[in-house]
Formats: structure tokens, sequence, C-alpha cells
């Protein structure tokens, strides 16, 4: 064998301890439930793709963000993958014919990005997404944030804590057109929208000029779109009625009506700076944010009418979002709200139901095996004492804390003999009371369930 | 955009819809089960490392079989996981003195082989893996043994469809040592026994020979290799009676009595033809298959004492398994276990609590985005209708086939009337009972529950 090495983990990808991934699974069995019960169906696709995929939804500019590779004298370049949504969009296309209209998907799995590390920033993470498919309504967009919004408050949120802050492309327009934007410009104008929170207002204002606005609407389009607004606000009808098509108007009311209904009104504002860069973007778009402010947004998305259709599919409206572990994970964190290890284990139901030790005869010592296997085949989650040790007193305090996150288990069985089928002690960990005579092997399932 | 195209999934992977995700969840989910009742934590790494941490175990031989790859103007090459035992092994050595002893840690994810895809072996497949690490002792191969067992158990499998061929390396070793083979030839030997499934009887005389065994010896060797004996048979004993050195027969007779106290011995057979090709295991080595021989191994395992220390790490004793589910999907469906989708949706806790639809009044109408919003947040798993029929008998069809695998909902919510705070009717789906009065929307979470 070779000599030793020291291996590092690659450059912005994470070791999972047992404490560090029960963090993790907490808050995807937060996503899982919140999405299986607003009624959307689990899928899950390759882990990578050919490049292609990537390509026709983001052009060649996404190739240098992507872990690209080929198959050893290969035809083909793949890519993993560095979002979720080109392979939904695959799988919908392929099979539109014989889905259900609407079509409601989540889907928790991993994305790499070749990207420099960064706070909140990796080369590989968790993400959760919904989406509707064949749904072109408001309120398949309300359904959405709900959705969303939910999960937060699966996660002990309220909506002083974070903001969804809702544009529309459509009202986004009419506002620029109305500022003498011209339609070819739009694309640039969105791309600079994007990112107008990133960059100074001077140069904001100087990149306007070059597109060709006078310095002082600028200015005051800036204003504008650095306003959140609730949806009830006279502000937002007065930035509403800027809306001359009408289409801004008409949609954010039906949209508000609908988030009322789902009871989510109270943790959404109408924000026109949110544009969201992707090119793919039809309708409403929407960012989900601290309103700490401390770290970019925890989740966004918005609807995409015409990627469907891109790839190979029928011409379908589709609405959805997607959320990462790692900047959830540090606001969950700065707001006090990440559970402690052993709460997570309580939640996730990965206390031990019994810690088996034995009293340090020799037949109680032969036993421990039998007895343990016994319960396990019962459905029972159990453990057990590896140490030499005959001190009854100190294996109890192991029980105490033998589970993971150091969460102690429900009963301690102290086998007090082996013979005859066996005979064991069993204590309530967390009120101290015990049997007050040995019970049978064969009892010992019974008393712990 | 660009113009439609119509794309495809990688070569030898797979696109999880709906029904075919709740398949591999069902599946993952007896794994999870079992791996927390047997005491095991999970933990979770990259789905990329540097490459030299696979050459490191596996020899660059090795790289044929990896999908690897170089950030772009890159220093370093990666490689997507081909299996996780690597990374354990990394992650281990890097804490092996904050862990305890013995660290049992179970895992499940993806892994990917460049090679061919064919029946039961694919390029991305999912893998759940068992260690116990920092025992030495014959108890933890038994204890891997029977976690791998149960899982079988847990998925309605028996000892008649499945053996665990149990083998040991230095039993082997005797065997071909007694047969004059000499210590340096071991390797080569190995290699050639991990093959004689694959390969003639004529064969593997032919290739004996070449490592100087007489023909005789090598057909005698091969009959020896090719017998599967329960422990206590007096076969097993003949056979373990050849081990001159006594390692082979002392051994044996501890794991077997380990193994009947975890109460999977009618599961084991002595299969001293079991030598795993991989050149890392020191000890015990084991195989599940199917009884009926349609498929290749379903798990397999054993004990690498080598590894931790090769890695960084402290001499440390481990063993473990893999186990993928292509080949145990087959074996499950060919068996007739796979549930249907209902049931999988049921064990899964995916049937739907309710199915809310309007009577087709204007009032109900408008209220069912509320009542479904108000349900979901009380923390029930509640779908709807989105048909513009006003057919109640046809909505109360779709109730009892609304959730996923067409799994009904329990209840179906009939919206009465979405005035003064809402009323409807409940009807329990598999009675056909409802409640005599609609009930009001406040009250309907708790009828629920």
């Amino acid at each position: 064998m070779a000599s030793q090495h020291s291996f590092q983990a690659p450059t912005g990808t994470r070791d999972f301890y047992p404490a560090d991934l029960s963090r993790l699974r907490y808050v995807q069995d937060a996503w899982r439930k919140v999405s299986v019960r607003h009624g959307f169906d689990e899928i899950d696709g390759p882990s990578f793709e050919h490049l292609e995929l990537y390509t026709a939804k983001s052009g060649e500019g996404i190739v240098s963000e992507l872990f690209s590779f080929e198959r050893a004298g290969g035809e083909k370049t793949y890519a993993l993958r560095p979002e979720f949504t080109p392979t939904l969009a695959r799988m919908y296309a392929s099979k539109a014919n014989s889905l259900p209209r609407p079509t409601k998907w989540f889907w928790q799995q991993n994305c790499f990005r070749a990207e420099r590390p960064q706070r909140g920033r990796l080369r590989e993470f968790f993400q959760w997404n919904c989406d509707i498919i064949g749904d072109e309504s408001p309120r398949a967009d309300a359904e959405i944030i709900a959705v969303a919004v939910d999960a937060f408050r699966e996660l002990g949120m309220t909506s002083d804590m974070l903001k969804v802050r809702i544009s529309h492309r459509g009202a986004v327009e009419t506002l620029l057109r109305s500022r003498g934007v011209l339609p070819e410009q739009l694309p640039g104008w969105f791309f600079l929208l994007d990112r107008a929170g990133k960059i100074s207002n001077d140069d904001f204002t100087a990149e306007a000029g070059k597109l060709g606005m006078p310095a002082n609407v600028a200015v005051d389009l800036l204003r504008l779109m650095a306003m959140s607004t609730p949806f009830e606000a006279p502000t937002t009808q007065m930035m509403l009625s800027e809306d001359a098509s009408g289409r801004g108007p008409a949609y954010f009311k039906a949209l508000f009506a609908e988030l009322k209904a789902a009871g989510v009104a109270e943790w959404c504002v109408l924000n026109l700076g949110i544009v969201r860069g992707l090119a793919y973007y039809t309708g409403m778009v929407f960012e989900i944010h601290d309103t700490a402010g401390k770290e970019r947004a925890v989740a966004g998305g918005g609807r995409y009418d015409g990627l469907i259709e891109l790839f190979g599919g029928p011409p379908t409206p589709a609405v959805g979002f997607g959320m990462g572990d790692p900047v959830l994970s540090l606001v969950l964190q700065e707001k006090g709200l990440m559970p402690t290890d052993a709460q997570v284990v309580d939640r996730l139901g990965l206390r031990p139901d019994a810690y088996v030790i034995s009293n340090g005869t020799e037949s109680a010592d032969a036993a421990v095996g039998t007895l343990v296997g016994e319960l396990r085949r019962a459905g029972l989650h159990v453990r057990r004492s590896y140490k030499a040790t005959k001190n009854v007193g100190k294996l109890l305090q192991d029980a105490a804390k033998a589970g993971p996150g150091s969460r102690g288990a429900r009963f301690a069985v102290i086998i007090e003999s082996g013979e005859e089928g066996g005979r064991a002690t069993v204590k309530t960990l967390d009120s101290g009371e015990q049997t007050a005579e040995p019970v049978r092997f064969a009892e010992v399932a019974a008393r712990l369930k």
C-alpha cells in the first residue's frame, strides 16, 4: 500500500459528520413536509446532464460556472447540474401529454457551481424547488409563494424576519417604457436592474446614461426600485397607477387576493426592483430576503412560461422557486432558530428507545447480543455498551447520552441474568422509575413500546 | 431563444417521475429505519473528491472507471465518487482522536461509474453503506451482517430468498498455502478466485496452471470454493479443519455465535469462494446473493483494517458493506415484493388528508383557496380540484384518486358556502360517511385530525 497521505475535502464542499448532517436533515425534513402538505409530488433526475441542456437555457456564458467533463474517449460533454429547472423542463416536455394539469412537483437534492466559494455560496449545496406546470393563473403564483413561506413558518420564522419581494416583468417593462426605454433595450435594462443593489448609485446612473437615460430619471427610477411596500399601502397604489397598460394593477390585485386567501399576505411586499437576472422569467418574479439584510436572498423564483416549449414540449405556463441550504442555515443560526443537537434528534425521531447494558455477570455479558438482536427485530432503536467496564453506575451515565447529539435513550435495559430465557430491569431514564422486579427478555419489547 | 430541441437524459442515468421516485424512497426509507434502529449515525460528504483519494485506495487502474474533471484553468483533478468508503476513511482519519470507539456510521446517497450501462448496473445509482470503525471483534463483523440482513427483512424477504456467503481472507490464504501457493502469489490468486464464477472451469484450471498449480488440485480447489454450507453442517467443519493455523475455525466459531445471537444465522453460509476483488479487504468478506441466482450480488462487504491508516489516521480496524438500489429493486420486483404505488404512498405517509372541492356556488368557489390555506397551515396534507366543472359527483371521483399513485384522500371536504366564515361537509372516503350538517371552516381541521 502507498505511504500515508493527509487528504482534504475539495474547496467549497462539506463533510457532514452526524451532528452537521442532522441539522441539514432538519431543514430538508421541513422542506419535504411542507411540499407534501401543499400537494406537491417529489421527482428527481440525473446529477449530470448533457452540457447543451444548460447552454440551451442559459447561453454559452454559463459554461464557465459549470463543472463539465467528458467520458474517456468521449463523444459527449456532460456537466454537473448547477440547478434543477432544466432537468424538470426536459422531464415535463418528454411526457407533457400524459401529465396532469396542473402538475405540481418538488425536488430537493444537490447542485454544483464552479465558482469561488464564499460565505453562503458553495461549490456543492442542497436546494429545494417547487414548480407548478400547466397553470397560468395568479392563483398558481400565489400557491408557489405560499409553499415557500410555509417552510419558513415550519422552521420557526415570522413575517417580521423575512419579506417576499414581488415584482412582475411586465410591470417593470411598462415602467421602463414610460421612461423612454426602447423594447430592444429591455434585456440590457433587466441585466442592469438586477445589479442595482450590488453597484453604487453613481455607477448605476452612469450605466443608465450609457443606455440613454438622463441622470435625474435614473435616480428617480432607482428610488422607485428600492421601495418595498405592502400591497394595501397608498404608495403601492401610486406605483401601480404608473402602469399605463393596466397589466400590472389587475395582475397584482388578483395575486394579492390569492395571497390573502392563502394566509401569507403579511409576508409579501411589492418591490419593482426585483427583476431576477435569469433571462427566462416571463411574468411574476420574487425574492425572499432577510429583513435584517445581512445575507443575500434566501429564495427566489418566478414565472417561466417559455421554458417547457424550448425543451421540446408544447407551450406550457410554469412557475416555481428555488431555495438553497447554505444561506437558509446561516439565517436560522443568526436568528437563534437552529435547534440544539438534542432537539434535532427528537424532531427527526432519532432518539434511541433503549440502551442495553450488562450487570457484569458472565451470563448477562453473554446475553447482551441476544437481547439487542431481539429488540431490534421488534423494530426498536437499540444501542448498547461496548465497554469492558462492569460499573453499572457509569454505564447508566452512558445510557443518558447514548444517542446521536448526546440525546439519551428513553430506557436503560440492565440485564440481570442471561439464564433461563434471561431477565432484565427496565429503567425509564427521564423519570428514574424502574421495574420492581426484572422482567423476562420476551416481555422487554412490549415494555418499551 | 434557441429553436426547439428534444433532449435526453445521459445514458445510464434515470429520470424519476413521482411513482418511480416513491419506489426508490420506499427502499431508502427501509435502509434508513434499519440503520437507525441498529444504532448507526448518518454522515455525508462531497459528491466529488480529489482524484488522488480514489487512486490512493484503488490504484491508477480505477481512473478509467471514473468521471473525472478539472476546474477551468484548473490546478486539481476531481472525480465523482464511485463509492463512499474513501470519503468515510478520509473523514474518520481527520477526526480519529475525537470520535467514539466504535464509531458506527451509515450513508445513503448516489455514486457514479463511467462504465457501460447494463441490467442492474448504471452510471448513476444510489447506495447504502454501514461501517463500524474501531472494533476488531467478530461481534462487529456479525453486527454489520445483521444490519444488512435486517434491511432485507424490512423489505419483506426471507432467508430462503437470499444467502449471506461469508469467507475470510486469512482462511482462504491458509487453504491456498496448504495447496502449495507461495505468499507472493496470493494477490494473483485472490484476483483469479474472484473471477472463478465468471470464467469456465477449464479457463480456471489453465490460469491456475500458469500459477504453478497441478490441474487436479485446481479442480478440487474449485469444488471447495463453489460450496455454500451452513455453519453447523459437517461439511463446514471439514472445510474448516483444513485450516492448519487454526485461525479460520476459531474465528468462524466466534462469528457464528454472534450471528446466532443477532438472530441472522439462518441467512448465513460459509463459502470460501467469496474473496471480493477489492485489494483492501483484510479479514472477513461476504456477499449477499439471490438464491434464485438471476442477479449479481445484492450487497457485499468485509473488514478493511488498513484503510484508515492509509488515509492518514491511526491504525484502526474497520468493517462495512455497501448495497446498491438497482440490483435490489430488480430482486424485489422479481419476487413480487415491490409494493403497489398506493401501498408505497401509505408506507411513506403521503396519502392526502383532504381533497377540497366547491359545491359550485360562487361563494364556495371563492372560498376554496382560503380553506385550503387554513388546513395546510394546520399541518394537514391538502389537495384541491383545479377544474372548472361544477359536477360534485365527478369531483368526488377525483377525490378518490387525488393523491400520488392515485391514492385517494382520507376525506373530501365539500364547501357548501363561503359566507359567514364558511361551511363545509366532511366526507370520509373509505366509508362514505359524512357529517349530517355542514360544519364551520374553523372546525374542519379538528374533524380531519
